[in-house]
């Protein structure tokens, strides 16, 4: 059942004992709205506990101060919060949870209706942005540290004001969270300025690497596994990596190869456009989206190269 | 002499023949907020010209649709937009009006009074939100043109909001903006993500080339003509790699070194925390904001560098 957000203030109203749930893999938005509104029930004299079945990176501590992260009660309500499907909560609170979530907040147009009731706005860019406006509603205080939570799922998940899911409502609301005390400054900081030293050198390398083909429209990024032992940069640290080719002028199909462990590349491809990104690694016994797929390539580096450049060809022609 | 927003008002509207002035090297926001002014005014029939002494980059054409740059009126009101020195019309505007100049809209705390009337805003992140108040009071429609004009001006003085002078305010407006139909897309696309290949190209030989000193806490970061030459970038692309060096974990002063054609070096001073950036660089005869300053060294490269550790080190200890 659908829900509009007076529904879902009125059930959190209700009741005293509520657990609030995150999707695995967490991230700004989901820990942030969850530690947010556990804050402001737990003001309003209930019981409440935030889960998520991943580890939580020490950047995200200061959302925990004063939040439980078990349960030593009986809930008398379950609340998912920015999860679009059970199975994202992790092997452990879906097989727990996942048929007994009462209520879920969640901003996902994939969202699959698993809760009993479910209050969805797909327009809004983060659930930070739904559950700033539920706190107005309850008629919470909202305090620097609820703020700050809030601000990381705004921020984070239009990255930093600049992805086109970014609204003047967002805008708004990180005004509002500003106001109320949110330390933007220390969000911004450690979720997007910072490079440590070895990613940075990290990223030098790689962009010594990077080539462009085909008349500038591809351009492919190796990352081997001499420059992680060169940089000192950690595996994930390439995640962020695959931004570079992407916005070279002129690229529709962007591609970063990482060496593995065992030798073998493996390829995330990122289009503009609607070059199908899926289409191109499907061929190499891959996929993934039309915007972003993958792959894996068991041959040496040159190999690969020509490899993604001849099946890259065949899709921009 | 100091106005308020208020006489600013005033002054424009008792006046039909205006003039306004750009500084040289201009930014998204000297243009931004003179454009949307000039256009305004404009609307309300007054004849307008915008001046700047420099070559304007393609990317902000959209500014100066309806816009005349030349002036073959005889101007009752000059008005200098995001400058602080007459010196920075650059050397003809300098020349021609320097001396003349009846009003300045600023936000630079350097700046040195030498308009007739000086309506300034320290606090402001971005001389495009003391206009966009300023067309507020004036009752002036803001069109997608202008709204875009503006929007530029605030995203590119605060980093697209990352920058630690980013207020509530610049959130507010930017929201305002974006109702008013800004295409913030298309801005942010333009100014922060889209790389042009040559600028690609400078961005890895700058990053070849950073240094740091004083145990990793100060970055500075040497660009050369011959980097330029080698790259095919163009002096504008240069503004944009001042956030390279500030972005590294543990520094807190970061210097961009850009050689100017005549020889000389301009510092680009950015800083973290209570570091004064504006301290700095007046000791080597600049100005600017707490957190981002800047000067001009007569000096060959390694003398500049050693001197800006020496200046630095005694803003930091």
């Amino acid at each position: 059942m659908l829900i509009e957000i007076e529904n879902c203030a009125d059930s959190l109203r209700e009741v005293q004992k509520i657990l609030l749930l995150c999707h695995a893999h967490p991230d700004g938005d989901t820990l942030g709205s969850a530690t947010a509104l556990a804050l402001a029930l737990k003001a309003m004299g209930k019981e409440i506990a935030v889960l998520c079945d991943d580890e939580i990176a020490p950047k995200y501590d200061f959302m925990f101060t004063g939040v439980h992260r078990t349960v030593d009660f009986e809930p008398e309500l379950i609340v998912a919060v920015d999860v679009a499907d059970p199975e994202l909560l992790g092997k452990n609170l879906n097989l727990k949870y996942g048929e007994k979530v009462d209520m879920c907040i969640d901003h996902h147009t994939s969202n699959r209706s698993f809760a009993q009731a479910t209050w969805l706005d797909a327009d809004s860019a983060s659930v930070a942005e739904m559950v700033y406006e539920l706190l107005r509603l309850l008629e919470a205080e909202i305090t620097p540290q609820m703020a700050s939570c809030l601000f990381t799922g705004v921020s984070t998940d239009t990255g930093c004001f600049r992805f086109s899911n970014t609204t003047s409502r967002s805008h708004r609301i990180a005004a509002e969270l500003i106001d109320a005390g949110a330390d933007s400054q220390m969000i911004i900081q450690n979720f997007f300025e910072i490079k440590s030293r070895s990613y940075a050198m990290l990223e030098k390398m790689a962009m010594d690497e990077l080539q462009l083909y085909l008349g500038g429209r591809c351009a492919i990024m190796p990352v081997t596994r001499a420059m992680l032992g060169k940089s000192g940069a950690s595996d994930s640290d390439t995640d962020r990596l695959a931004n570079i080719p992407r916005r070279i002028e002129g690229v529709v199909v962007a591609v970063t190869l990482k060496e593995q462990p065992g030798g073998e590349f493996k390829a995330s491809v990122r289009t503009h456009g609607d070059v199908d990104a899926s289409a191109i690694c499907e061929r190499m016994g891959g996929g993934g989206h039309v915007g972003a797929a993958g792959c894996t390539l068991q041959m040496p580096l040159p190999a690969c190269v020509a490899r993604i450049i001849e099946e890259v060809e065949k899709e921009i022609g």
